[in-house]
């Protein structure tokens, strides 16, 4: 018996708390529908891991559809990586020598590919690489406007796929662009305004590199709040979207979105006081959910909202004072960001109609490295 | 070998980042100034383990004088009850029968001590404890002025106290109060009168049990903002301060008490990217930095300006071009709150002039039930 067998079969309220929750019902309709929208478009899917953290997760993905995962750090890469995953992107550079080598021996057990904005980079990477007879693949990122990493379309994209393509052990695939300053939009038609601005950018640079002779393969970008937008491009090859697995108030209220796919993920909270009628205190603070895209509130609770997240408590002012909530109470919480708040719990209880069906441990929460 | 071992000697720059650091000179030099504060005052210092989560840092501190420590949650307290150390406070309200059977388990290890506001709670820890044969020590908390748990001073901790008094296998202890809403007030004279004002809430609550025949032993609050101020108040027996450890940007501009200790705490980071001269991308974003006190900043550099941090970057501006941060070069960034930095990673770099002396397990991180 392992030790996350004794919670299966569980109501989910008997959970100690605080707790992270999967309504697997809901994540496995979300995998459905953002699977069959490309099954409708060119563009295939691939799924970012750094929201869920979790290689089962990203296997159901793959089942359904999915072309392979996107990864934001090689932590996460390796997760998937020895979990049987074999087309992974790092849609971030990989620098420094410590690093540079654990791509090259991930690149024996898989198909890796990693983007790059940087001549010594790549310089660097095939150096590696020749020396252990490995080949990784490679995307250049594109600054699309985002104003992060990424060279700038035109020259600065040509100069830099040149030098993949003639450094040896590696192989040029085509361009990445992220943009990331738009997927949050809320209206609908400034968001599609504002991504296929920014994905022009991209679509620029493939042109100007394929007039000079240059095959682009793979034009991948886009995420959650533009899936239907970056995705139905017809030169982009890959979307890389992550928070559509679970979602999040922040994703739930935009427009186009929010409305296809549900909230899979909450964090179960108990009451840990009730001081006064109008004032209930949550053993939920900032080292269990995350606040920087807003205060996550209650969910099934009317007349609550919570006011405060200190580190260790969630303070929720009621306004109705017929609200029974008292300590030993449990109730649920809805993040404003998933991804950030996976990455401060060690495990999914994965919910079935009440029950705990699976106790899945996030085999890469804190691989920041 | 431990898999801790090969980083032991090399050089702070050396190691891959995103990496926490501990200057161990700084952090020691902070355990000797507090300690030598609370040998010239009444009260005892009970030192906060929300803050480092790691109990060698308790046991250094405790050899420097500390009478014990203060956890905020069960899991913390299991941490340092099973490292040895037995005169443990939970600052908060242990509340549901799950925890209430770890809190009697670690009694039998412990001289531990909870924070209560509830009566039911009381009589529920009470039940567990004497089924078991346990004795729990109890401090009320009491509301002093943050609003977020306690009872209120006068009437309502007498009767919470005499059900204490009253209960089978439970000890009164005393008082406690946390003048969180005052920590952080930069300016001295302001933040002295509110925690002044504060803590007189849970003086006049002593006098009131006292006046009714009941001895109050235990005086229990205070954080690092306030360590000299409530410290100095002849009738509280101990204080609870945590950040002064590790200090941070936030507690280095609080007047009176950012001079008194080092900042030892730093987030190594790699630049990843320099997309133009007046841009640098680092490798640290809101999964190894947390945000909620302000952008945490770099230190030891001139003219550069960390504005953004998304959740894997990092974004710098560069105000002096020549700066010459280049991707795979390294710098320190100060954290903005200590605590929840710490709870985002996994270990410690203890570092002592600029070499790796100790990696130190973040045995609490994460220990959020």
């Amino acid at each position: 018996m392992n030790t996350n067998e004794p919670f299966i079969g569980m109501h989910k309220t008997e959970l100690d708390t605080p707790a992270l929750l999967i309504d697997l019902d809901k994540m496995e309709a979300n995998i459905e529908t953002m699977a069959s929208y490309f099954s409708t478009v060119n563009a295939d899917l691939r799924p970012h891991v750094k929201t869920h953290k979790t290689p089962i997760i990203s296997h159901k993905q793959i089942a359904a559809g999915a072309i392979g995962v996107t990864c934001a750090k090689l932590g996460e890469a390796e997760a998937v990586i020895h979990a049987g995953i074999r087309d992974v992107l790092i849609a971030n550079q990989v620098v420094g020598p410590h690093k540079i080598a654990r791509l090259i021996n991930l690149a024996k057990h898989s198909e890796i590919m990693v983007a790059v904005d940087n001549f010594e980079n790549v310089q660097a990477i095939s150096e590696a690489a020749a020396a252990k007879g490995a080949t990784v693949r490679m995307l250049i990122e594109v600054n699309i406007g985002m104003n992060r990493c990424g060279v700038e379309p035109g020259e600065p994209v040509l100069k830099l796929a040149e030098k993949v393509r003639q450094s040896p052990n590696l192989k040029f695939e085509g361009l990445m662009g992220y943009e990331g300053h738009t997927v949050t939009k809320r209206n609908q038609v400034e968001r599609d305004a504002a991504a296929r601005e920014a994905m022009q950018h991209l679509l620029d640079a493939k042109h100007y590199l394929e007039k000079q002779g240059v095959e682009v393969s793979i034009m991948s970008g886009g995420g959650t709040g533009t899936f239907n937008i970056t995705g139905s491009i017809p030169e982009m090859t890959e979307v890389q979207a992550g928070s559509y697995i679970f979602m999040d108030s922040t994703y739930g209220n935009v427009e186009g979105v929010g409305e296809q796919f549900d909230c899979s993920l909450s964090v179960l909270a108990t009451v840990v006081s009730r001081p006064s009628p109008n004032r209930v205190i949550v053993d939920t603070g900032l080292k269990v959910l995350a606040k920087e895209f807003g205060i996550p509130q209650p969910v099934g609770v009317n007349g609550v909202e919570l006011t405060g997240l200190s580190e260790e408590h969630g303070t929720i002012q009621v306004s109705d004072e017929n609200v029974s909530l008292k300590p030993g109470d449990k109730l649920e919480i809805l993040p404003s960001h998933c991804c950030t708040t996976v990455n401060l719990h060690d495990r999914y209880y994965g919910i079935r109609q009440g029950i705990v069906e699976s106790v899945w441990d996030i085999t890469a929460r804190g691989k920041a490295q």
